[in-house]
């Protein structure tokens, strides 16, 4: 689809049709718009452009006259031709099968919706994974960037495992949760995601299994099925994933378990120590190798959650990873995975021919927040603002929904997993959601069986916006309760 | 290969022996190093931990009495148990199978070990593709820094295409090269490397073939091989890659052109202007979509070069990559594509799966670089100062190498590409001189054929080391002539 954020000038002394023409034809003759590319549909166009259909249309016409568009009734307008290739024999830069070629799978119609209506003005987000601009540190962030601008002699390309001096502060930093790690078996990562795909990238076969917790973030990611690797859904309980559906599944294609043993993400739900202890000991006995996503550890709110899987890890069968995005702030984009030597050299090859490592300017600030206590500080209140949060829309959803659905009091991280009470098309009501402004992330994204469930965040919206659009929320699903089912 | 970085004591009142094996015992015991790893040879360890051979022993002695390790003969020492797994009944952790599975094949050795060796202390890099330290715009970057404190206000999830202020700055930036491009043509990449990861998981086909200059930089990756597509090499002339050896060349299965026509690395070559436009005519008839990678174009010396490829491209068969990697810092791992709007978008939506976007901090302090006017200003005086170093360099080959190597003399970027008169063996030579504390990248890291050249690169080491490695380099041909043959 294409992105148009231009609109004609109404005081301009050029005609509005003739702008849009000119707009057109520029787009086209730059090569931006390809021949094959569709146009929005005239209603559309005159939305965008903030026209009557009639300028559109008129505007459309005299492209056609000049042989670079051709309407396709109900299928729109597609561009034909360009202003060079009017004069060559056929038309190039047809890019239609390359676009579906590839071996990485488009993400989630979705996900791409909400990748780009989170950047809208008038949206109100529900559902995102993510801290509020309200919460950012701004002074402490200023801080930093005083302190590394001092100690920054230059940014070369850095070494495979990233910054020395952030493995070796991240190296101090996780004996907090009990982790020894030397600097040589930590890599520093653009972020946990990209963890993510290197180990797929690097250490998975084609064609084998990773038993993932139902529900689980990496549902909604194409991460890992991408490169060939399928993806088995494991039940939890309310102590996490359970065991001996584990070894239900169990195979000889199975290649790994992906967890996010404490606040698993959608679900909010806390791996107990005892299992995590039972956990373990299958996967040694199994020989069945664990990645362990700790994204949401500091964000605890009454008490601090049980010791990591790989504190308690002897044998080195646990990959670790952790990231600043949730605690801190995503635009970082540095995490970190711990593991075996051997493991964390060749993801750390293969990190070099990906991107030749995380930036490095990121890598200093992440050292710095570290370092000097700054982060320690700002988690403390953080938490308290999050649990504020979190009480606060317990308090709206009591309000609105308690009729319509249940769900959990999250002891940590940013998510309520709600559950609608009766059967209503999901993907009608996200679509629904979309149209009156309003952005959730369906629970569909994250389980593998059809479900009711919505994921609400309280740690973006404003208060306000969260009061507003959850009270809508409500409104929506009470309503359309008929056609949307 | 283990990376040991820590040595004994000497003034400790515990024994050296005693140190070494508490040391791997904790090693093994924190799972760091797993089952199945190879310990280095004694005298190699005797090395690394300063120690006497019989120190060592005493110590790997005591730890095969621990059951811990076991020396298989000229093999070395493995270690095939851990404290924890002497009490299981079987050893986990065996990642080994793991490390070899996995699309993304290893780096090439020798460039596995110029990664590593890059960062010793001792070494001399003739051959590093990047500016000195001591070029490095300290005082700007301070500035930059300290702008960007004040505009950041938050640093959440970016645009799948990247920060839009930084796409509307490098929009109106690249007016410079006569390149028109709106923000929503432009993605934003963490350093033109991953555009090419993006570009090979994105949009080509597993078999297809992708036609690359010979020599070409692209050949010391595998990023393209990784993804199932095959590299062609097409030779070049002085004026470029030749055009009827691409007719020649192409079949069904071909899917793209790769060219650094602006400062080919490593040979240096400029593409002239007929060049481009007939290599355009071509590619547009032929239908070839091109990825022109302009890296190095601003580092030119006496003139500017001839225009981009994408600057007359009417149909939009250009991608076109550039980066700050080069011309300011390879640390901020910054670089931009830019193409048709709907290839941009699905090159978007993937690097939106790899790693959620490049770092804002990054984003932000290219946008202000480019956006303040300093990073015209600097480029004003590098350019001087690379002419001086490639002066000097070309004296100093002058004095050792006129009777044994053939050059060319650069007109812009860092290199130097140097042709030995004699066949010796390259991959030796290789090996000869990190043995001798000087790092060189050799001709067979760019070309398909065997070649005896060597790219010397006159931005990295200082004038002195420059001075000093070429010397040396030149001694080690003359001397070991014989036996490298
Ligand atoms: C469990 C979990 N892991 C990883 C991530 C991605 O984090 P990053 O920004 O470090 O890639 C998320 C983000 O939603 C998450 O929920
Ligand atoms: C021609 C060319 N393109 C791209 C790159 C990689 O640049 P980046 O640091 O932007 O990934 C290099 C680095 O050597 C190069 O020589």
């Amino acid at each position: 689809m294409l992105n148009i954020d231009w609109k004609p000038q109404r005081n301009s002394s050029t005609a509005l049709y003739r702008q849009i023409v000119d707009y057109i034809k520029e787009k086209i003759g730059n090569g931006e718009w390809t021949v094959g590319t569709r146009l929005p549909v005239q209603r559309e166009l005159a939305k965008i452009f903030e026209v009557n259909r009639s300028t559109v249309i008129e505007a459309l016409d005299e492209l056609k006259a000049d042989g670079l568009i051709e309407g396709r009734g109900k299928k729109g307008t597609v561009i034909i031709n360009n202003t060079w290739s009017l004069m060559a024999s056929t038309p190039a830069g047809n890019w239609e099968h390359y676009i579906k070629n590839g071996i990485q799978q488009p993400n989630l119609p979705t996900i791409q919706i909400i990748n780009k209506l989170e950047y809208s003005d008038n949206i109100i987000r529900l559902g995102t994974g993510e801290l509020s601009p309200e919460l950012f540190p701004e002074e402490m962030m200023k801080n930093v960037f005083s302190t590394i601008s001092n100690k920054i002699k230059s940014l070369g390309y850095e070494r495979p495992k990233g910054l020395l001096y952030l493995r070796e502060i991240i190296s101090q930093h996780i004996k907090k949760f009990h982790i020894n790690a030397s600097p040589s078996s930590i890599l520093i990562v653009s972020g946990s995601l990209q963890a993510l795909q290197l180990i797929s990238m690097s250490i998975l076969k084609p064609g084998s299994t990773v038993l993932v917790e139902k529900p689980s973030y990496i549902k909604s990611l194409h991460v890992f099925e991408s490169w060939g690797t399928k993806l088995k859904g494991i039940s939890m309980d309310k102590d996490g994933v359970k065991l001996n559906e584990i070894l239900k599944n169990l195979d000889n294609t199975t290649s790994l378990l992906y967890t996010i043993p404490t606040f698993n993400n959608p679900t909010g739900t806390i791996m107990s120590q005892d299992r995590r202890d039972d956990l373990l000991n299958l996967c040694t006995r199994e020989r069945l190798p664990i990645i362990e996503d700790d994204a949401y550890r500091e964000l605890w709110m009454e008490e601090i959650p049980p010791d990591t899987l790989k504190s308690r890890d002897k044998n080195g069968i646990v990959l670790y990873m952790n990231t600043l995005s949730k605690s801190l702030a995503p635009g970082m984009r540095i995490g970190w995975v711990i593991g075996p030597e051997a493991v964390i050299e060749r993801l750390g090859d293969v990190k070099m021919q990906t991107d030749y490592g995380a930036s490095s300017i990121s890598q200093y600030a992440a050292a710095e927040w570290i370092k000097s206590g700054l982060y320690e500080a700002y988690l403390k209140k953080l938490r308290r603002k999050l649990k504020l949060r979190r009480d606060i829309t317990i308090k709206i959803l009591e309000k609105y929904f308690s009729d319509i659905a249940l769900w959990n009091i999250p002891k940590g991280s940013f998510y309520i997993w709600m559950r609608l009470n009766s059967k209503i098309n999901m993907t009608k009501l996200f679509y629904r959601c979309c149209k009156n402004g309003i952005l959730i992330n369906p629970g569909y994204m994250y389980d593998f069986n059809t479900n009711y469930n919505i994921r609400i965040s309280y740690s973006y919206a404003s208060i306000q916006d969260l009061q507003f659009g959850l009270k809508k929320l409500s409104d929506i699903i009470r309503n359309s309760h008929f056609d949307l089912e």
